[in-house]
């Protein structure tokens, strides 16, 4: 098959792989209908991560159903599915609870790499989610959507508590603080405050349901939040970079008993406790439970309650997925979608 | 009147000071019952925090109103109160809330030192709760408490989602900890563990109902506490000492999904992003909104439901108020207990 290997920072090339196969009886293998590059992606292509020899790349994925194991019950070949960047049995004591990405027995979620026409998903009883009738092709990108960045932003708009009477700010426009947007609207937010400086992406904002829209970044941002809100801070703020300035402005951004919800890959990030104790914010976050949300975010997307898959701005064939990571790297898409 | 004043670390000398009076309409001033030496008055004794010249202690109270200004309307000469370490209006937005520690109005306390025979405290109205009756001397250890360590390990307990179900993990057996352990138990924890390495307060936790005592620390201390729960941490740890040593023990012993409630006040903390992310706890904590509990305390206390005075091994006149901070700081006493 051929499949996106990441070679080098910024050497992204597509090649002959090895078609993955079932290796243990709880696989299922899938033929990609979609998929798309993340923003984490960019930290190894551009070598903030280090790079350790060729890499299959790609952990967001829908398509159909080739193949189970012995061992699969919930889902079968010929229907479609979504998974995530964690493979879960979700039915271990963590997973009940909701959080599947800390899945005790939790594998990478796509190990053969999903940026390829087939991908291998373990544990896939847990892991994959099937559409209720095959999707009309609109629909593909919602549902890929759903996969990581939909349900990314969805969680950090749970976990920053966002919800009537709340006003959240959202700090970082890429499709994850995007799509923080559109759920905090779902949530039934009252009011919803985008920060960004790039106009389309304001647009898509406005689109998804924000009320307000900030220019300013770091200090002069939080101080605008003040202003915004009685000199007191958002109940709720959704933090989508993973840098220190961006998680400070978070939690400045917060009011006394608020909220953040943090799913940025925090990347170089130092918490001072005194200044976290004495502000009285709650924080939670890290890597997003996807799963505990794909029923409810595929009804969403099917039922065309939502249209998240509009965060993508650029669509490639599979081949030309280097031009897919140049085009995010140098923030001219805000996320491509890829066809195998 | 007699208040107790830190000269420089180490040197808290009993001494003539001015009798406060009304200052403003919102002020009352109290006759002082009983007040006590608080964990965090440690800090400048030790010098761990700088000593600005004279400074009158204390900030634990509970007492007789002897005056109130023209503006205060809920409590009245002659009723016993409770009070805590911030006054605030409990009006503003963040008091509504429960964050009184946070109030947009929040001053201190005891702007007049609470370790003294009187004491002024502002907004009056917000700050001071009366109980039913004037409480037998039995009970006024136990209201004593209430206005900061068992508030303090209330918010603690309730800030770590401790309930019904929930194995919930104390780090830290000065009052404040014992006092969550207090907490966890009457909110319901199906198992509450005390990290104690020290036989009176080891006894101390189990009374309060502790289910189990780990006496192990650090990373050992983690994998006792994942030992006790199946691998996977406790569901809700309480956090009462404020160190890098022991924030990072409360967090790394919390399962993912969890929940970490901080009320040590910190001190030269740095929390690690990249572990705090991957953790996927939840943190909350800061200074504790005792006023939030306040009347439901004073409520348990009064009708004998729980005896957190217990946690004062050491009573003397005030005028032996050094004796009560060496006790402390030598650890020969969990509290002391000073009346005036």
């Amino acid at each position: 098959m051929r499949g996106a290997v990441l070679h080098a920072p910024g050497d992204v090339r597509v090649e002959e792989r090895p078609d993955p196969g079932i290796e243990q009886p709880t696989d299922a293998v899938i033929r990609l209908a979609a998929t798309c590059v993340c923003g984490s992606d960019l930290w190894p292509y551009r070598g903030i991560e280090a790079v350790d020899g060729p890499a299959p790349m790609g952990h967001e994925y829908v398509g159909i159903v080739e193949e189970v194991g012995g061992e699969v019950t919930t889902v079968r070949a010929g229907q479609f599915v979504v998974g995530s960047f964690f493979a879960s049995d979700n039915t271990c004591e963590i997973c009940r609870a909701g959080y599947q990405t800390h899945c005790v027995n939790r594998q990478p979620g796509a190990p053969t790499g999903a940026q390829a026409q087939y991908a291998r998903i373990p544990l896939a009883d847990g892991t994959l989610v099937a559409t209720p009738d095959l999707p009309s092709d609109d629909l593909v990108p919602g549902l890929l959507a759903a996969s990581d960045v939909l349900g990314t932003g969805w969680f950090a708009a749970v976990a920053a508590e966002a919800g009537p009477g709340r006003t959240v700010a959202v700090v970082g426009d890429g499709a994850v603080g995007l799509l923080g947007v559109l759920a905090a609207k779902q949530l039934g937010a009252e009011r919803v405050i985008a920060m960004s400086r790039h106009e389309p992406r304001q647009r898509l904002a406005r689109e998804f349901g924000a009320t307000d829209v900030v220019v300013e970044r770091g200090d002069e941002g939080v101080a605008r939040i003040k202003d915004l809100t009685g000199g007191l801070g958002a109940h709720s703020v959704i933090e989508a970079v993973g840098t220190q300035e961006s998680m400070m402005q978070a939690i400045r951004a917060t009011r006394p008993g608020g909220h953040v919800g943090y799913v940025g890959v925090t990347h170089d990030v130092s918490l001072p406790g005194e200044e976290l104790f004495f502000s009285g914010v709650h924080l939670h976050g890290g890597p997003a439970p996807v799963r505990r949300f794909l029923p409810e975010l595929i009804d969403l997307v099917c039922t065309r309650a939502i249209d998240p898959g509009r965060v993508f701005d650029l669509e490639l064939p599979l081949e030309q997925a280097a031009e897919g990571y140049r085009a995010m790297d140098e923030r001219r898409a805000i996320k491509t979608l890829l066809r195998p």
